[in-house]
C-alpha cells in the first residue's frame, strides 16, 4: 500500500510500504476513508522527538473494516468504524475504570495517514456507525478519533461543571475542541486564549464567550480581571509547553484543577505554587474509547460539529504539504483523503 | 509572655517575648491551653528553610479567648476554641469555595508554642466548643488545628471513596491522620507504608488494613503485588520529599490522584509518567476551617481519636527537648503544655 512516512525532521513522504496484516487473532485491518495530521505529529517533524527513518506516521483515521482476525466477533467486515488512536481491549481493570489509554493491551494506530491501518484489540477499540455515514459527516467522525476526545478529556480532567468559568490555553485543534467540550459540559463562560482571527472565529462558533488575545503574563492578568481577581474554575491546558502550563496555573483559582492533554515538552511544574494555591493537575493521554459512544451520539444528533477544526483537505499523496501547512500555521488541522 | 523561639537551625529556646496584642479589630488573643510541634517546624530546625533569628515558632494550639477586637462578634471572651493554623475570614470567594487556606485575608498562628497567640479574622477562623472540654479531649481537639485536618485534606484531595484501596506514604503524624481519614471516608483497604513498630500500631488502630515496611522501589513493588498489578485507587503523599512523591506516583493506578500535603522540598514531578498514566496531583495547604465542624463532631462523638498521634507530652519550657525528640524520631508528635 501507499502511506505517509517520516525519514527525518521535515522529511515526509507518501510511498510504498508493506501492507499491514493480521498479526494477532484480535486484530482488524481498516481501509482508510479519511486520515489526518495531529499536532503531536509535528513534534518529530520539528525534530523535538526522535525519528525512526522510514516509519509510517499518523494515528488518526476512520474507515471500513477490510479483514478481521479469528477472535474478532463484534466487528464485521464492511463496518464503517471510528478508530480511537489508542487501541484497548475495553475489559482490563484500567479500561473498566474508564482509563482505556492505559489498557494492559494498549496499541496505537501506526498508519492512519496511509491506505490501510491495523487495529489491535479490534472488538474493544472500534465503534461502528449504523451503515455508511454521509460524506459530510466524515470530518466530525474523524475528529472523534483523537482531537475532539482529547479536548473533551481536558475538560473532564479539569472538572468543568455547569455554571463554571473555564479557560482554554491553546488555540490549536485540541484547544478549540476543548472550548467545545467545556461549553457542552455546561460552562457558563468559556474563555479562549487565541491571537488568530480564524481560530477565534471557530472558538466562538464552538461556544467561547470571551477571547483573550494577550499571552503569558498579560494574558494571565486579563483573565484575573475577567474573573474579578478570583481566577478560573477550570483550566484546560492544550499545548504542552512550559509557557502554556505556567499560564494555566497562573489563572486557575485556588482549589481548581488544570486539565492537561498536550504532550509535555520541557514543562517544569510549579509545585510550590500548586501547594500554596491548592491547584491540582490531572489529565494525560485521552481514553478515547471511553468517550466515543457519547461523542458519536452528539455528532449524529448535530449537537456538536467538531469537524470544523479541519480547514484544509488534501489528497494523502500530498501529506508533506499538509505537514508544512500545519507547521507554518497556515492550517489548523489537515484532513487527508486516500 | 514566654514562648518558644528559634534562633538558628537546632537552636530552640523558651523565653520572654512581647505579648501579642489586638492589632486589627478582627483579631482575638488566645490563652494557649495546649500547643504542639509540627513536622513542618522541623524544616527550619534542620536548616532546610531560612530562619529569622529570635522569631516565635509554632502554628498549632487550642485555648481560651482572652480578648477580642472591636469587630469580633461571634467569638466571645472565655470561649474554648480550636485555632486552625491558617486563619481566614470564611467569607471571601476562596473561603466560600472551601479553600480557606487561600483566603484573601490569610493569616497563620505565630506563637502556638507560647503562652498566648494572636488570631487574625477571629470570627471566620475560630470554632468554639460547648463549654470547657474534658482534659482527656484536649489532644484530639489540638490535632484538629493542623495534623488531622491535613491528613483529611490529603484523603479528600486524593478522592478517597467507599470501597477504595488507599495507600498512605509517610508514617509521621500527618500520614497516620491520613490513614484515619481514608478509613473514615470508606476506603475498604488502607495500606500504611511504615517501618516503625510504634507507628504501625497507631496506623492499625486508625484503620490500616495492611502495612508495607519496604520503601522506594521495593515498597512500590509490594503494593503492586497487593493490588494485583493494578495500583491503588487513591494515594496520600504525606511527606514532601522527592522519594515519597516518586513512590506515590509509582503505586497510583491510571486515572487516580495523588493527594499531597507534605510541604514540597526538592520534589521533581514526573510529568511524563503523569501524562502517560493519567495520574493527577491535588492538594496543598489544608483548608482547615472547612473541615473543622465535621471533624469536631467526629471527635466529640468518639468516632475518631486523632490525639493518639501525640506520644510525648512536655512542659512548654522544654520545647527544645520536644524538637530533639521529633528530629531524632524518638517521638511521633509532641504536645506542649504552658
Amino acid at each position: 500500500m501507499r502511506a505517509t512516512t517520516i525519514h527525518a525532521p521535515g522529511d515526509i513522504r507518501f510511498e510504498e510500504v508493506p501492507d499491514p496484516t493480521i498479526e494477532e487473532p484480535t486484530d482488524a485491518i481498516i481501509k482508510v476513508v479519511a486520515g489526518c495530521i495531529c499536532g503531536s505529529d509535528l513534534w518529530p517533524y520539528r525534530g523535538e522527538n526522535d525519528v525512526d527513518p522510514g516509519t509510517t506516521i499518523g494515528h488518526e483515521c476512520v474507515g471500513v473494516v477490510e479483514e478481521v482476525g479469528s477472535e474478532v466477533s463484534r466487528t464485521k467486515v464492511g463496518d464503517f468504524v471510528i478508530v480511537p488512536f489508542c487501541h484497548c481491549d475495553n475489559t482490563c481493570p484500567h479500561c473498566v475504570a474508564g482509563m482505556q489509554s492505559a489498557c494492559v493491551n494498549l496499541g496505537i494506530t501506526q498508519s492512519g495517514q496511509g491506505e490501510y491501518a491495523r487495529v489491535t484489540q479490534a472488538d474493544g477499540s472500534l465503534v461502528a456507525t449504523d451503515g455508511m455515514p454521509d460524506a459530510t459527516m466524515i470530518p466530525s467522525l474523524l475528529a472523534l478519533t483523537d482531537v475532539m476526545a482529547t479536548g473533551w478529556h481536558a475538560a473532564v480532567a479539569a472538572g468543568v461543571k455547569p455554571g463554571d468559568t473555564a479557560v482554554v490555553v491553546g488555540d490549536g485543534a485540541v484547544g478549540l475542541s476543548g472550548v467545545l467540550a467545556a461549553a457542552q459540559l455546561g460552562a457558563e463562560r468559556v474563555v479562549a486564549m487565541s491571537r488568530h482571527e480564524p481560530r477565534q472565529e471557530i472558538a466562538r462558533a464552538f461556544g467561547a464567550t470571551d477571547i483573550v488575545a494577550e499571552r503569558g503574563k498579560e494574558g494571565g492578568a486579563r483573565i484575573m480581571e475577567l474573573t474579578d481577581g478570583v481566577g478560573a474554575d477550570a483550566v484546560l491546558e492544550c499545548v504542552g509547553t512550559d509557557q502554556a502550563m505556567k499560564t494555566a496555573f497562573a489563572v486557575a483559582r485556588p482549589g481548581s484543577t488544570v486539565g492537561f492533554v498536550g504532550v509535555p515538552h520541557g514543562v517544569e511544574l510549579p509545585i510550590r505554587r500548586m501547594f500554596q494555591k491548592n491547584v491540582g493537575l490531572a489529565g494525560g493521554m485521552a481514553p478515547v474509547r471511553r468517550y466515543l459512544p457519547d461523542l458519536l451520539e452528539r455528532v449524529l444528533s448535530g449537537a456538536i460539529d467538531p469537524g470544523r477544526v479541519f480547514d484544509l483537505t488534501l489528497p494523502m499523496a500530498e501529506s508533506a504539504e499538509g505537514y508544512r501547512a500545519m507547521d507554518e500555521r497556515r492550517a489548523i488541522k489537515v484532513l487527508l483523503q486516500p
